[in-house]
């Protein structure tokens, strides 16, 4: 057994590293930005303290290894942040996984590597640095991605003087498993009052822009029955779409339609347009396939009740991702053992363990956000937890390497 | 009996009229513009030509006596028009009542009058000329409204040389009746194919903004049961309102739900707050009433059911105007008698003549809008239609003068 990680060492890391890029009470170290560059810098000098290899790439992916090691449980998630952004999301995943690197003594052959993945928020691409990692996606497309302001992320980069096409890339057959910690973003585990839970599945999500197109017309003049009104085919679906989700979907899966525009928008003009924003998440790929088709039925019923006609546009649709089942047990085992009730969950939020757990053996651990806050200042989660959390992911690693010392030991 | 009122003449100067302030294909005679005070000045010429005696006062209104009458038979409507507007709102109704008292010789005490009110379409107020002729708003108010780019009237007025304090005032002792022929703004009589409409009332309004308000959650990571949707609220509350008219508000009411926004508006965020403009219209008082007091029982249900708040904003709300039966019915057999099958209506939309009915035996004459489209450039009737509203608008003026007559002699 490892010597014992400290919670104590772990937020007096994440405090430090949350002084990067701090405005106000909130966190700016979007992707590829000098604040982005100087927490990478300031954990990668952390890592060489702690006595591990890095390597930084020339896309921002940091990798710190024990050295003299040929496999490696991999921990780690990114040091990122949405504009205005907490102290926890990422970062706890990349310094829990060095506090636990920090104390695992190396087997023979096996250790510790904690990974920072590049840009996972997304201001080019969701989870670009894993993409790149496992190859997804390729240098040169990357290098093209633009980002909202329209700036190109070759642009990006060479402003802050990274260049090249070095690549950390996964080497599935020296990674025993991927274990990321995680806040949860949202509210299950602080409502049931549990300091554990253990991620199952990672959600796949349906999306799409529904547009709806009638006629404008004066809403005092034009009978009811003459009317094609746009937004009266949005409020229809949206309301059919709630009806069939609640009764067809299956348990867990979410749904959301928080966007929507009626044009031209007056009290007095039949909406000639309305767009509205639809996404459906669920750990099941067959419900995520049950509302690709669904979407468009209940679009089209709802455009012909209202006279209006509508065009569906996809937004990027997602495949669920089932986390390794083996590791999940382990995990669960060592949580136990612990002394908590870890508590199985869906993630409704993508992480980089989404791309991971197709090569690697994967699995994800999360801890309470308290109010289910996240992406905000006030994301926060409690001494205890975070205690809770380092102490699982720590025992997880530590069981997975103790069996990969027994499996080298057979062979 | 008059001499035969001409529809060629009537047409030839609303084609004249509408080369006032035209750019593009739309005519632009905003209240209170250059080319509205143009259009208003040409007309009052055209009427000095007809031998009226004219005035024009202090905020635009202008009007045209048959000289050596005490008692008059006002017909009219406005001369402005929305930006982009078309050629016959507003303008019909003056030209053609000017088209009534070039041909209708006065009787030994009555006659004809022809007016056009100041800012029929709201620049600064709706309704605003006939308003202040009625009385029911003074000049000093008047003087101090705004218009959407914060420039008062007072200002407005001055920019084309307009001053004073004149304002012309109803006198009901001197008027028989006011005749107003408008184009319906609707699709109704094109529908079925009929030329002639005759209103029996205007509606009345009820509007409000209903804003939800919920809680920002992330879509994929908040459980259904744990959210505060305020877009949802929106929606369901459209639906519902939407069911509960179509159930209860006395025939030929109408209802608009064009205006919506949820905020933040994003696929993967549970709306925080969802703001839906409400209007139904209705002739009956008494379904405007029901649906005052409806509107927050369903907002409630619906943030009930949502987890939300709500709060009802009114948005000027406007009781329903009947018009006069007696003169209604003059209209109707005038109609019948030239062999048109008029159709008893309600109109949906404001007119001078909601302002005119409680202070003088009103009536109101429809022709259609070609495709039931007005306040575009667009907006058009057929020369058939014209010929026939100038026709009916003149044979009830003649009837109504002839009962004048006959009861001045009972006198």
């Amino acid at each position: 057994m490892p010597s014992n990680p400290s919670a104590e060492r772990l937020i007096a890391d994440l405090r430090t590293l949350a002084t990067i890029g701090r405005k106000g009470q909130g966190l700016y170290r979007r992707a590829f930005s000098e604040q982005d560059l100087e927490a990478r810098l300031w954990v990668k000098a952390r890592m060489e303290e702690a006595g591990l290899e890095t390597s930084l790439d020339s896309f921002g992916n940091l990798i710190g290894y024990t050295p003299g090691c040929e496999r490696y449980v991999l921990i780690g998630s990114h040091t990122d942040t949405v504009p205005n952004g907490g102290w926890l999301d990422g970062a706890l995943g990349v310094m829990a996984g060095l506090e636990v690197a920090r104390v695992m003594p190396p087997g023979r052959e096996t250790g510790v590597a904690v990974i920072s993945f590049s840009d996972e928020e997304g201001r080019f691409c969701p989870l670009l640095g894993s993409q790149l990692f496992c190859g997804h996606l390729s240098p040169q497309s990357a290098l093209g991605l633009v980002d909202e302001s329209g700036t190109a992320l070759a642009d990006a980069r060479a402003q802050i003087g990274l260049s090249g096409d070095t690549v950390l890339r996964l080497d599935p057959s020296r990674h025993v498993a991927y274990l990321e910690l995680h806040i949860e973003q949202g509210p299950i585990l602080e409502h049931e009052g549990l300091e554990i839970g253990i991620v199952s599945d990672i959600v796949g999500i349906a999306r799409a822009r529904v547009r709806f197109r009638g006629q404008a017309d004066h809403a005092g003049t034009t009978p009811m029955a003459l009317r094609r009104d746009a937004a009266r085919g949005a409020y229809l679906f949206a309301e059919e779409f709630h009806r069939f989700c609640s009764e067809a979907a299956e348990s867990g899966s979410v749904w959301n339609l928080g966007g929507i525009r009626a044009e031209p928008g007056a009290f007095n003009v039949v909406a000639e347009r309305a767009e509205i924003l639809v996404e459906f998440r669920s750990s099941s790929s067959d419900s995520i396939r049950l509302m690709q088709r669904q979407i468009p039925i209940l679009a089209q019923a709802a455009a012909q009740a209202t006279r209006a006609d509508v065009e569906i546009l996809p937004a990027g649709d997602v495949a669920p991702v089932a986390m390794s089942a083996r590791v999940t047990e382990v995990m669960a085992r060592a949580a136990t053992a612990l002394g908590f009730r870890p508590k199985p969950m869906v993630s409704g939020a993508g992480h980089d363990a989404m791309t991971m757990a197709p090569h690697v053996s994967t699995a994800m651990l999360f801890i309470p956000s308290l109010g289910g806050r996240s992406h905000t200042p006030e994301e926060h989660s409690t001494d205890e937890a975070l205690t809770a959390g380092l102490a699982v992911l720590s025992a997880t690693a530590a069981e997975l390497l103790a069996q990969e010392i027994q499996l080298e030991a057979v062979r």
